[in-house]
């Protein structure tokens, strides 16, 4: 598996591009993502009860359409609470994108992110469908562009391509993601979408994506809010020209490791760069009686609020870790717990079953003042482990929440 | 139903006092409530499964001793994950107050809370109770001392007494309570202590306190973070001379009707008193099918970390609202729901049907940035309802928790 250059258009027949078209003030805020021949899709959408309309538009496509061959994406407005004007707009979205691009209606996925409650501004999203079609490309700058575009309160765009060997061909995967609040994915995150040049059949390319999404964006959480839009979808164009994979071989499980590298990719960057985040926390429960429950002790640390906090003030408050887990909802012993935290500065038991092990003050604040650290809870029951993503809640993100629709 | 002065100390036979004694720096840091003779005693605890000593300790007493005559609480150190010395202090504080009251240490409760992982300073502990113990007193002012000296990050003491007729006869209520982070009680809150000289049977008491937490305490939430060592104690002494209470009958009910009074009041103190607090949130769900459901939805708003951030920059950001409820976990339909906003400001319909009513926006701001607002859904579905209490999230709220233990 080698990293490479070109995000969502690295795979070969993909194209992006990304352009400001007004919806937001200043930054990008629309993307195009094409590809040359019908591709299988797969995706996977938030569990929140108040779903966007591009949420439902997809959800259906995905399911019944037999092939996709475009995404358009804009950032600035959700599309959602907007009732049927809204999935009348879905709809305008798609066939702008069918008529620019000559391809059928049913073979575009729309996608929407920003404010709710708003109606989407149809004159800038059209003439950016109309201004993205000739401008699509597959250098690495037209990737980038397009995960520029699809960007909110992210600091940082996320994209990645990487390429691996099947069946004696050179597959290809790439694709770019978005964070950064109202992010505690449930099914998947905000909006992640991958492109690849595989041959799979559309049932295991849906199979594939559900289940690693469970333990990639579905185990990081920046403030424990699942939104109404989270959307992850995965385009195979088969170009690479790989035996189509039919059945759970070797060549799938190959497939699914690239798919895992991608999707952990993403979960750490979209965590680290959460609203306002000055650090990543990783948390591995180890040990566990089964995954369940090390999911939901391991997503309970990331989550807590007054851990978040201790983390930002680099303040070695353990208590709330513990604190933490036992509200989780999963069964386990305080008395048996130890605890680890780990990073670039070294590696300390903080906890030594349930009550504080004797360790160096000093070498513990180092350790917690990294901008990546990692704390494994060891619950000696059993073999199972599981390890969640989240960062530090900090005046920051306070700040672009109390102030995002002003 | 009468408010009148007195706290803790307001019922016949129930004296109290705070000290200062150097386990915090600077501020009263024990507390100790007597009642002249022994009373029945009630008692709800938290869920967590890592629970502090003092609530294991209290668990068993209320359940097993057949009354109770002193509570004896400290703030600073929470005596948690502090393992069998934890479990061993807690009898040494009953023992002390055993000894400097001349009562049985089987009727000593105790209660702690701070910092989780410090074991408990025992000089100073032990030098407070033989220091409380001839301090102790009915007049306000001692209740007001005791009140004072369970603070923790609490800004303003949380008392109130009531008295009301029962049987002909005058009985009083009273109480004190503290917050204010590490607050999402799950069976009750923080720290709960409530003294009254009704007369009842001891198993009628533990009812209406089960009862009723559910609908105050358990409505509550600062942070999402529910504590190791909530605790709510409940004493009552027979002493107003009421024929004693041995079914659900008119007299039950008005005892419920005043628990209830005390616990609304404590619950909305500790919600606008959260850790770094601007606003008192308050959620109504209406026309619900089920109580469950309307005590989820109400619950998931109060609790969403967007919604409290948007809140505190008086951000009308509502999808924030309905997302919240979307992922409460509790089914109703987004395309009916109606939303109202109500403060001394005045009242709006913000959502209709599930969309952005249309509405006077400076009004709206307005009604938004006042320091009490009231947050109305109506899901149309059935005759339940619950209300929940919450906070905003503010700069304060992470400045408080990144340097708590330092």
């Amino acid at each position: 598996m080698k990293i490479i250059e070109g995000g969502i258009a690295a795979a070969k027949g993909f194209y992006a591009a990304g352009l400001f078209t007004g919806i937001k003030n200043k930054r990008k805020d629309m993307a195009l993502v094409y590809s040359k021949v019908p591709c299988k899709a797969a995706g996977t959408f938030t569990t929140n009860l108040v779903k966007g309309a591009p949420v439902k538009y997809d959800m259906e496509m995905v399911k019944l359409s037999p092939y996709a061959q475009a995404i358009v994406v804009n950032s600035g407005v959700a599309n959602t609470c907007t009732g049927k004007t809204g999935m009348e707009y879905c709809r305008q979205m798609a066939e702008a994108v069918s008529t620019n691009l000559n391809i059928p209606q049913d073979s575009v996925l729309v996608a929407s992110t920003g404010i709710i409650g708003k109606q989407l501004p149809m004159d800038k999203i059209l003439w950016g469908i109309e201004n993205l079609a000739p401008i699509l490309g597959n250098s690495p700058e037209d990737g980038t562009s397009a995960a520029e575009a699809i960007m909110t309160t992210d600091t940082k765009k996320k994209e990645i391509a990487i390429e691996f060997e099947i069946g004696g061909k050179t597959v290809v995967m790439g694709g770019m993601c978005k964070g950064s609040g109202m992010i505690h994915p449930n099914m998947c995150t905000m909006l992640g979408f991958i492109t690849t040049d595989i041959s799979i059949s559309k049932e295991l390319l849906q199979e594939a994506l559900c289940t690693n999404v469970q333990d990639t964006y579905n185990m990081i959480s920046v403030d424990g809010d699942t939104s109404t839009n989270d959307t992850v979808l995965l385009l195979a164009d088969g170009m690479a020209g790989n035996p189509e994979i039919t059945e759970r071989n070797d060549d799938y499980y190959k497939f699914l490791e690239a798919l895992n590298y991608i999707n952990t990719y993403f979960s750490k960057r979209i965590a680290e760069d959460g609203e306002g985040a000055t650090s990543l926390l990783e948390v591995n429960v180890i040990n566990a009686d089964c995954k369940e429950q090390a999911k939901k002790l391991s997503k309970s640390i990331v989550s807590s609020n007054l851990t978040k906090a201790a983390m930002f003030g680099h303040d070695l408050n353990w208590g709330r870790i513990l604190c933490a887990m036992g509200y989780a909802g999963a069964n386990f012993n305080p008395d048996t717990v130890d605890l680890y935290f780990e990073s670039n500065a070294g590696k300390i038991k903080l906890i030594e079953n349930g009550v504080e092990a004797s360790f160096n003050m000093e070498l513990a604040k180092d350790i917690f003042s990294e901008s990546e650290v990692i704390i494994t809870a060891d619950i000696k029951m059993g073999n199972e482990k599981a390890t969640a993503w989240g960062c530090d809640l900090t005046y920051d993100y306070v700040k672009i929440n109390a102030e995002y629709s002003s």
